[in-house]
């Protein structure tokens, strides 16, 4: 049997309540190494772009990364959320290490262009370094990595944090047993946001596309499913969506399946 | 005989102006590995505070780290500029990797306090971890180390990077043949400001005492030469100050000697 790895993504509500990212660090202690951390954005980056007058632009429906966006997103994602966690978590004894995707080139990625939409500076994910990433976390190195990656050719780019777990996820599902949660504020895709305590247990590829269609899933929850399900279609393990206190037990969250 | 081992500094001026550091990059690309290249601020964390209106606090003429200046200094140095500088790296077939002091506990300090001034979160170095660098930089990794360290107890630290560069080149300079360069805007220690191309050639730690008393060391200077100088004392081969074009030549560099 392969060794089990352990891939968590954290996201923005967890990121921006310290407490609640605190608690999340002393559940994430408790899981087994090899372990890697990617986290998203958090609000910060929209309230720095607030006080700086950095106006969010919207092509089509769709976010444009322009320059000044960008630089906002390495500071914020590739800086301070980034070497908080690893700092946070060196308390916690944990050994962490805090990457971008272009650090060691562990995330090569492609400038998006669609059709006549430029997107401005978004990468589309070509490659995970998993060599790298594993010859950091076999000496029991933990990686932290935010939501940033790169061309090769110089030029850094914003790429979704959920897209970034499920594709190392999907680069180590051979060699490893890995198990990816995606982790946020409540303990698994819920039926109905009156009722946070009534999670779904498991939930098929089918029947997503079932609720997506029917229009029963929350927008938010969209791009977490359809990266896990990707996860889940390319040989993950073990996929599932959970909560801070059920992160160890996975008592109530939602486990995806084929 | 052992390995050569080459750690560059770089400061605010050649980070401010995007040409100088791409030419900085292109002859750091053709020193010999191993190498570790360290990085300070640049006028960027100044902008970005007076954008943010941050004020610079000074008690009894020395500057206070704040939280609201160590988070803007974490976003510019962490962030900013080690993500810009590792992603150009790659562009010039170098695989850096980007890091400050808490990433993988490279560097580990303490909060400086001096008699009643609380300096703020500024960090003096305990400890360089050098085996973590090594373990890096034998897999054919570039370090690049922003100016930031940490307590081990989830407090970053800002500290200064000439400091760092110096505490590095002593942590390998038992089991390397470890030359410290520290490039800026000239191509050494000038004599005059008006006749930059005339430069000290060698200079000795008495001289230094010396021209320090008699206050013709320009006072920007003086972190350099102290750091510098404390390398020479500790038993590191080589230290010098130097510019772009003779980064590798070294002609016209000032040579810091016992």
């Amino acid at each position: 049997m392969n060794t089990a790895l352990n891939i968590v993504k954290i996201g923005g509500k967890l990121i921006n309540d310290p407490s609640l990212l605190e608690s999340f660090l002393l559940e994430f202690q408790s899981l087994h190494n090899p372990k890697i951390l990617v986290h998203g954005g958090g609000r910060k980056a929209t309230e720095l772009s607030a006080l700086l007058g950095v106006e969010t632009k919207i092509v089509e429906g769709r976010r444009i990364t322009d320059k000044e966006t960008l630089d906002i997103a390495i500071m914020v994602y590739g800086g301070l959320i980034n070497k908080n966690i690893v700092t946070a978590l060196h308390n916690h004894e944990e050994n962490a290490i805090g990457l971008c995707g272009a650090d060691a080139n562990i995330i090569l990625a492609k400038k998006r262009t669609a059709g006549n939409v430029d997107y401005g500076f978004v990468g589309d994910i070509i490659q995970v370094n998993s060599d790298r990433l594993e010859n950091l976390f076999v000496q029991k190195l933990v990686p932290v990595i935010a939501p940033l990656t790169h061309d090769g050719s110089g030029q850094l780019l914003n790429t979704n944090a959920d897209t970034i777990a499920s594709r190392i996820a999907l680069a180590f599902s051979e060699k490893y047993e890995v198990t990816l949660r995606y982790c946020f504020e409540y303990d698994g895709v819920l039926y109905d946001l009156s009722t946070p305590e009534l999670t779904i247990s498991s939930m098929s590829k089918t029947e997503f596309d079932q609720m997506r269609e029917t229009g029963s899933i929350n927008s938010g929850m969209i791009p977490k499913l359809t990266n896990g399900f990707e996860a889940v279609l390319g040989g993950v393990r073990e996929v599932s969506i959970c909560g801070i206190t059920n992160l160890i037990s996975q008592k109530g969250a939602t486990s995806l399946t084929l």
